[in-house]
């Protein structure tokens, strides 16, 4: 295990997030709230660690896959711990715990607070809720290798442990040009929203803190009542940049370098939007009775399937109360998630599509002799690496999935509370049904629940290997004994 | 496709399920009920329908898994019609629909029943009602297979799409002594049942209908209460031949043959009481509280524990009024089933294991280089076929689970309600939760919701395959024009 290399790589993770801290300080200072200079003080602190980390180049650049993932969970949790401070310090969250899950909630653009009141909230704490979305939705890391300058062919594997799906598209041979075009759309397409809202008659700070929320599926809102006091414009602009930006950011890419045609035939953005028309026209049938107007039940079946789908986790309208059959789809939706590639969460859109062909092609061999034809994708053959990747990432989600709900349960709440808690954080999508449904909070669980839920959060946004490598004694061993076997990893 | 072969062996099994219907006839002699005259005519419309279809004996006796699999599928629909029929014509099922369900879940050793009062019934029905679980436990075509001479060796592939489990165990060679084992092993152990019953001073219809039941891991009761009515000698009776029937019944072949050392070190039963012990603790820890006393909780906790996990579905208290950890032992329970190769349904605790082994080998992939070690269990390597068709398996399980649960969504009833339904049934378990808890019944579901819930239970006792491919084009395509493209299949 190189530990320099990680040393190395967490401190400018701090240094980054030194500057971060600084945007939320700029708003405390236009709404003049005192409490915006513990933002001052966490960032400083924030940089002198990262100096202290960063003092020692790394004696080796080598870095492979272990390291890459040991860097990602260790980044994330360390970004957490630091950004929930400025909420602890200032007062505003007085638990720690609670700061803590608001945060990872934050950075894994779940959404889900343990908020009673947001609107009791100051400004500029709001900003960094809102603003740890936007960061954690592209990652931390790939802003990284955006910005600094890295030796050496193995970044991939930093990138492969912080982005979501099956497989890592790398849109150009080089890492770092990849990363930063990633960053260009990603912050064009944040400043759109923004501009549309505006344009909507939104006030500039709740278009901000939207238009980062979205951009990053988030879902923390600024206001209690999350969407249901917009104008239908202002929600149809959200709904249509929450479905934006919730498909595979190489559809975008692909569309700026002029090939549309390779775009529109991206079979998991066709299926994408295959299954939001399909949720949307059953929750509109079925919530038509509830709205009277044909023109109300489907802005908010549109913007509901949207935020669930994308695993923002905004609301419009309080979808516990409608009719099971419409609570069903959404939280199938919440299991099926937005396109791999995109800042949404959830098992990723590819993951079923490559499933529902191999089960195709399982009946297929039952009637025909096996393997006749071999799976394919956007007319690729699906290599056999990516297939068994995605058969253990369903068998590794299932058993965290009933290992969380069995741990949750002890607290005694409802069997849908607990089941779509776990469903809810899992996914990074932030509200569930019951007692976590829309109109709700997290801030009733245990303690022990908070640090399952926020467990649960950093697992699914890193794509639960990265998290679940922390908790294997293996990893450890190789930390602490890093010369043993050496040999063995120089090979890959 | 092979149509004369098929038509030959359907033919068989009407032939005998026309003498199988001839026990609760004497039943009825016994109790001096007339309605039981029923089974006479059902068994001889069976037996004149078996005749016909099986005057031409099959031009080939070439039979491949594609065979096996409709085959199968057809015969136990088959069976089910023709096993409805009873209780239809008494009378004592007035709807179709709800003799079909009765009877489907009979076979298919659920339990899950819509009688609002089982005592009611006749003593025959009752009888034929307990019945189809021995039945269905152990396979009516591995009956075929044991008792009718069958030339050619595919006879392998009629036994592997009705044997649960991911690789069907030739005990021996021939596949016809297999079942002849099996068989043997499976009358005895329910004789063994009936006498510890008997002593136990239970009535002897009583005692014949539950050795049938338990046998089949099935769960229907003669009793209103199931089980909660009888003494705790009976319910631990009851208990421990619950968990015997769950075992994997070539370890019981290993122990017959002296090889015990052999039974005790097989992967899968280790797990299977691991769990059982496991699961059986927590629960009495959460309800001691309820039953006062160490022993009360310990002989509901082990009595739900086996009846759940072997997916029986007897029950000795109302768990639906548990705690929701206890609850929730047990929904976990219901998916994880049984062992493979015993007469239980759910996902099977094998498949389990070598799911488990996938992650941890994933996870050690990450740190070291790949598949270094092969995937071993019971000291063998894990064929890679195997491993595929456990990731397809899981895979399929969660499309059809997500399928019928939104079809059952269409009802109106909670979630909870929906959940268990369609887990209880297609883990072939009887009871779930709330509206379906054990002291309710299926009876108030819609049309629609019943024939989603019996294509759940055959999919789920039949290992989803088989009745999916009734389901595809392809087969019926070839089934109809069974020329085209035959030396294809000829390959194999």
């Amino acid at each position: 295990m190189n530990r320099s290399m990680i040393r190395y790589l967490l401190g400018r993770v701090l240094r980054i997030e030194a500057i971060l801290l600084l945007l939320p300080l700029l708003v405390s200072f236009i709404y003049q709230e005192p409490l915006g200079l513990w933002f001052i003080a966490v960032a400083s602190g924030s940089f002198l660690l990262g100096m202290l980390l960063t003092i020692h180049k790394p004696e080796s650049t080598v870095f492979y896959l272990k390291e890459g993932c040991v860097t990602c969970a260790l980044s994330w949790i360390m970004l957490s711990l630091i950004g929930a401070l400025p909420f602890y310090l200032a007062g505003e969250i007085p638990s720690f715990t609670d700061a803590l899950f608001e945060t990872i909630s934050g950075f894994t653009t779940t959404g889900a607070s343990i908020l009673p009141d947001v609107e009791a909230m100051s400004h500029c704490m709001l900003f960094w809720r809102s603003f740890t979305h936007w960061i954690g939705g592209m990652g931390v890391l790939v802003f990284l290798l955006a910005v600094i300058p890295m030796s050496g062919g193995s970044n991939i594997n930093l990138m492969r442990a912080e982005s979501p799906g099956p497989s890592v598209g790398k849109l150009v041979p080089k890492i770092k040009s990849t990363a930063r075009i990633l960053y260009i759309i990603y912050i064009a397409m944040t400043l759109l929203e923004f501009l549309a809202l505006i344009i909507a008659r939104m006030n500039a700070f709740e278009a901000i803190c939207t238009a980062l929320g979205t951009a990053g599926t988030g879902g923390f809102g600024v206001k209690a009542d999350s969407f249901a006091g917009y104008n239908a414009a202002e929600q149809w602009i959200v709904t249509i940049f929450m479905i934006l930006f919730g498909v595979n950011f190489n559809a975008y890419y692909l569309i700026l370098f002029g090939q549309l045609g390779r775009a529109l035939k991206m079979e998991e953005v066709r299926t994408y939007f295959c299954v939001i028309i399909a949720a949307i026209a059953i929750i509109m049938f079925d919530t038509v009775n509830i709205y009277g107007s044909f023109f109300t039940a489907l802005t908010h079946s549109s913007f509901q399937v949207a935020s669930i789908i994308t695993t923002t986790g905004f609301a419009s309208a309080d979808f516990d109360t409608w009719d099971v059959t419409s609570r069903i789809v959404l939280v199938i939706l919440m299991f099926i998630g937005a396109c791999a590639g995109s800042t949404g969460g959830g098992i990723k859109v590819s993951r079923f599509v490559i499933a529902a062909k191999t089960v195709v092609k399982e009946i297929g061999g039952y009637i025909h002799s096996k393997s006749i034809k071999k799976l394919t994708m956007d007319e690729k053959p699906v290599e056999h690496e990516v297939l068994r990747s995605v058969n253990v990432f369903f068998i590794t989600y299932i058993f965290l999935f009933g290992l969380s709900t069995l741990l949750i349960s002890i607290d005694g709440h409802d069997p849908v509370t607990i089941f779509t808690a776990v469903a809810a954080t899992l996914n990074n999508i932030g509200p569930g049904l019951a007692a976590v449904g829309p109109t709700q909070n997290f801030s009733f669980f245990s303690i022990l629940s908070k640090y399952v839920l926020m467990f649960d959060m950093l697992a699914g946004r890193l794509e639960l290997f990265p998290m679940l490598m922390l908790f294997t004694p293996g990893v450890w061993k190789e930390f602490l004994h890093p010369t043993s076997k050496s040999t063995l990893f120089r090979k890959k």
